[in-house]
């Protein structure tokens, strides 16, 4: 079987560009994937772990004939190389195919439609998978198993371009499921980007109470570090997507300490009932989730 | 060697009272010991994964003879079971050593104050360790290895007393650490009692939303998940860990409030540097933490 691909370019080889390569290639779906990165380190792990071919680290020689083309940086890092990329277009491949794995969608559909000529086919996507460890050494060619996989095609989007993308997607192991990017980035803002917030302030809070009593990270068990865990996560990504999400997260935040005056209230007025319904309806609806 | 103690009751065989007992018996810390739960089934579960020798569910044959008991139970049943314990105080066996395994500690405290005899050595306690999972069918032998577990002896405890609770606690691969009852209360507020209702909040938060956009839990990833894993957790578990700590975690919730409402702010006025530094410094933190 023929790959579905000649040249893949991987633009950006951190956790998720890195496994989108392993993906490729443990699934024989390019005959080359080349890498893109700022440094030749992060190059070098992404080709030892089998993630790309080879890697460079300027954007015309990994474009350079390339059919499929990935976006996998962080946000203003992509827009950027989309708007080089557009400049650049005659030296891709055939009927390229352009995507990308970036976390937030409006602002990189705006930065496609203002940067990128017309003709070319660009599917946005967000892979709704990942995890707070950052560089290659921790890809994984089973990432997006099982995983939804968000793309957000605009009207410019060609039917067969479309196809194309979400075979791709299911190929990669994942589920395409198509949103508007508005809807993307409003959904990612209560699932994925408040919680990454919420995450950030438990800790400072943590660091507060620790600074009069050092005790405290004793008494933390696995509970906080679940509740944690992705603060640990690369804050320049996270920077990114603070700002290109910027008014969804502030009011999914809002919305949410609404939710805690809600319970503050309760506690301070010791309703028993009302508390456990609260927290049986929670432990319900939790255990809908696949864990 | 011989066993520290002769017979020990766990007045409560739920994941963490048979894991204390599971902990026992493999490290051959007691000759016999036997369980208390409301249901058989409960404690049919407890002897077959040999967490117990065996099960009662009358309080008066648990104790009976019994130089360790460990209560368990949640909160108020372990207060019910306090006050009754304290009546039958004649029953127990030789120089009990009496504790208990209760997420807040200031209530636990004074009902052992008011219920049980002075003469009685009451050790109160709380192993950090635990899992949103229910039942004696979760119990792991090693649940503590590594883990803190707090004490918080009053004046009234015997060094002697002290020295054997202290004991036990390593016996069982733990780490003991003394704190005094509101001290634990106010950390236990901010790093386990306080995240477990922030991962409530947050998922009834989800659940709004998906009233409107279902497709929402299917953009929900491994972050969702690691935030909301608390909620979970045992429904009446945690209404009484609510309503015995109710003051201090809703100061929690107060300060965490407004931690939030500046990270909005931030959001809203578009503060690049200010919230990288704030993502970075989290990032930090986080790192320190053992996973």
């Amino acid at each position: 079987m023929p790959s579905d691909f000649k040249k893949a370019a991987i633009l950006g080889t951190g956790l998720i560009g890195a496994s989108i390569g392993l993906a490729l290639k443990q699934r024989k779906l390019a005959e080359q994937v080349i890498g893109l990165a700022r440094r030749e380190t992060t190059l070098q792990t992404a080709v030892k772990i089998g993630a790309i071919d080879s890697g460079v680290t300027r954007l015309k020689e990994a474009i350079r004939g390339a059919d499929l083309v990935i976006f996998a940086a962080p946000i203003q890092a992509s827009i950027e190389l989309i708007k080089q990329t557009g400049k650049l277009a005659g030296s891709l491949g055939e009927k390229p195919l352009l995507t990308d794995a970036c976390s937030t969608k409006v602002a990189i559909v705006k930065a496609a439609e203002e940067f990128l000529p017309k003709e070319l086919d660009f599917i946005p996507g967000h892979p709704m998978a990942g995890a707070e460890t950052a560089g290659p050494q921790y890809a994984r060619g089973d990432l997006f198993e099982g995983a939804t996989w968000v793309i957000t095609p605009t009207q410019a989007s060609s039917p067969e371009a479309l196809d194309r993308a979400e075979g791709l997607i299911r190929a990669l192991g994942a589920n395409s499921l198509c949103l508007s990017p508005e809807s993307h980035d409003r959904m990612a803002a209560a699932v994925s980007h408040m919680p990454h917030l919420l995450s950030v302030a438990l800790i400072e809070q943590a660091a507060e109470v620790a600074r009069r009593q050092p005790e405290v990270w004793q008494v933390a068990a696995s509970g906080f570090r679940d509740m944690t865990r992705l603060a640990s996560g690369n804050a320049e990504v996270w920077r990114d997507i603070c700002l290109t999400n910027s008014q969804r997260i502030a009011d999914a935040i809002a919305n949410y300490r609404h939710g805690l005056e809600n319970i503050e209230k309760l506690l301070r007025e010791q309703k028993g009932p009302d508390l456990q319904q609260l927290l049986s309806d929670a432990q319900q609806l939790r255990k809908k989730l696949k864990d």
